[in-house]
């Protein structure tokens, strides 16, 4: 990204990024910065890491003015959850950040601490901490949730270790999460996660919140790799088009690469496991970077929703 | 707080805060949750803590549109980095949420990270994960830092240990933060946190950023105490009046209570570590809970500013 008179919805969220983290530098103790799921860090115990994490959701972005403040809660909880199952982690402590309107009403307030605390509760959290803040004059909501945890160092699974020739596998069914309400009470992939991790040498892995065709190509290209999807054998919801599962984005699934080596053992193993969510190879990391460049859509942050398909293309170009 | 169909400006954020983390569960590890400056957690290492919290400044409220954005990102770190010095510990690692209107431009959010790794680099923080999102249509700016760090077991201060008799201590001088525009540029004080935690047997600390009318009172109501000031004693910046001094906040200075018998000493060596900032005995916590319920002002999140003196009343004897 070259110029900086650019207004940001003129640039990926990616290339933003990686223009303002790009020159962070990385400190003893830093083991993964920014660019993952998760920080990983030196842990607290010998032959573990901490992961670190924080993110938000925005009133009129991630949920609409009349959504229920108890699912608003339980989203913005899940979201940052849904990045610890990314890493095979296991989340512990959150702290709060809520900034809302002071027309706001009380029992909202309450409403949507009640989603966040039920998310917490599911998945052994504890909230340990809560700011508070009125938003400006014509303000919104937001809330946004830092999340630490651990993972055992040898399970720990990263976006950019996956190698040409692996398999990939995405968990569940992609599509239609926001029509059907689906992306206010996902269900974070905690478990599946420390499953896969415990029980299987993964070699990357990442949740998609942006849509697959968004988040496959940011997998490949933190691999170093390029990859091929089997379109044919993409797990759609009921009533979805190809073109909705691979850009419409919150599903908070898991996408995976490891050895196609292990996959038979897997795919058997995964039934027993979780009988009811579908496991689905989709295809493979490939040798060529620029195998996969075609795949259009996905959520771009800064723009108003899926990427224009010129757009994207000149987005992953550059 | 009785009724929930109240508006969030209605109530303090005392108040608020109190009904939304009331219920919260401690956990197994966590030494304090909700309601110091920092959530204080089992350590990575034996006999230390970890400290963790989150703070965020939103534009219109925390900053004016105008204000270069540099010095957000600056206030936006050293904001959290306050809470910090408040229990004498050591930041560590941060994460950021950036959340901004897409027709800023990238110009402005690279000045504001740069504002932002300004102040970790100076405090010796990490940054390791950035999230950003497009705020919504008529949205506004606004940025989270999460913070972790450490603290030594026996020099780990809260708010809570104060007891009757203890002198009272603020570090530097009160007042006029916004007019000067010191809050965009103030320096945390987490050097003489670390100091005075080492040094002396400080019962409890915290740091003052609604204004010492507003702070104060929440250091003794946590302690179980009420208190004595000494408003002649004040230390006030140049050209402040009394009540702007007690009321405006933003300060970011450290106000402690501990014995009287270690004043003299604490005065003698302060001296000479930090001679050029001014360290002033301002009163004493006293057994009486219901001393000082007359302080009044201080900064009120969900109102438009200052506590009105009626409405202060009301709020302290809820």
């Amino acid at each position: 990204m070259k110029s900086a008179g650019q207004r940001l919805e003129d640039v990926g969220e990616d290339a933003l990024v990686r223009t303002l983290t790009s020159r962070l530098p990385l400190e003893r103790g830093v083991i993964v910065g920014a660019g993952d799921d998760c920080a990983v860090l030196r842990g607290r115990r010998k032959g573990w890491y901490q992961l670190f994490k924080a993110d938000c959701v925005v009133e009129g972005v991630h949920y609409k003015p009349s959504t229920p403040p108890v699912r608003v809660g339980w989203k913005a909880m899940a979201r940052s959850l849904s990045d610890f199952a990314a890493m095979g982690g296991a989340p512990c402590y959150a702290v709060i950040t809520l900034v809302l309107p002071a027309r706001r009403s009380v029992a909202y307030a309450r409403a949507l601490y009640g989603g966040l605390e039920k998310a917490a509760r599911e998945y052994s959290v504890s909230i340990v901490g809560g700011e508070t803040s009125r938003s400006s004059r014509k303000g919104e909501a937001m809330i946004s949730v830092a999340l630490t945890g651990e993972v055992a160092r040898a399970r720990c699974v990263l976006r950019s270790g996956g190698r040409a020739g692996d398999a990939l596998y995405v968990t569940g069914r992609l599509g239609g999460a926001v029509k059907s309400g689906r992306h206010l009470r996902f269900a974070p992939r905690i478990a599946e996660g420390a499953w896969l991790a415990a029980g299987f040498p993964l070699h990357a892995m990442m949740d998609l919140s942006d849509g697959l065709a968004k988040d496959l190509p940011r997998l490949a290209a933190a691999s170093g790799t390029g990859f091929e999807l089997e379109l044919d054998r993409l797990p759609r919801n009921r009533g979805c088009s190809e073109r909705q599962a691979l850009g419409e984005g919150e599903d908070y699934e898991l996408l995976f690469a490891l050895s196609p080596r292990s996959g038979a053992k897997l795919e058997n193993e995964w039934g027993k496991a979780f009988p009811e969510l579908r496991l689905t190879r989709i295809g493979r990391l490939v040798r060529s970077k620029a195998a996969g460049r075609g795949l259009q859509g996905g959520w771009e942050h800064f723009s108003k929703g899926e990427v224009k398909r010129e757009k994207g293309e000149a987005r992953r170009a550059q």
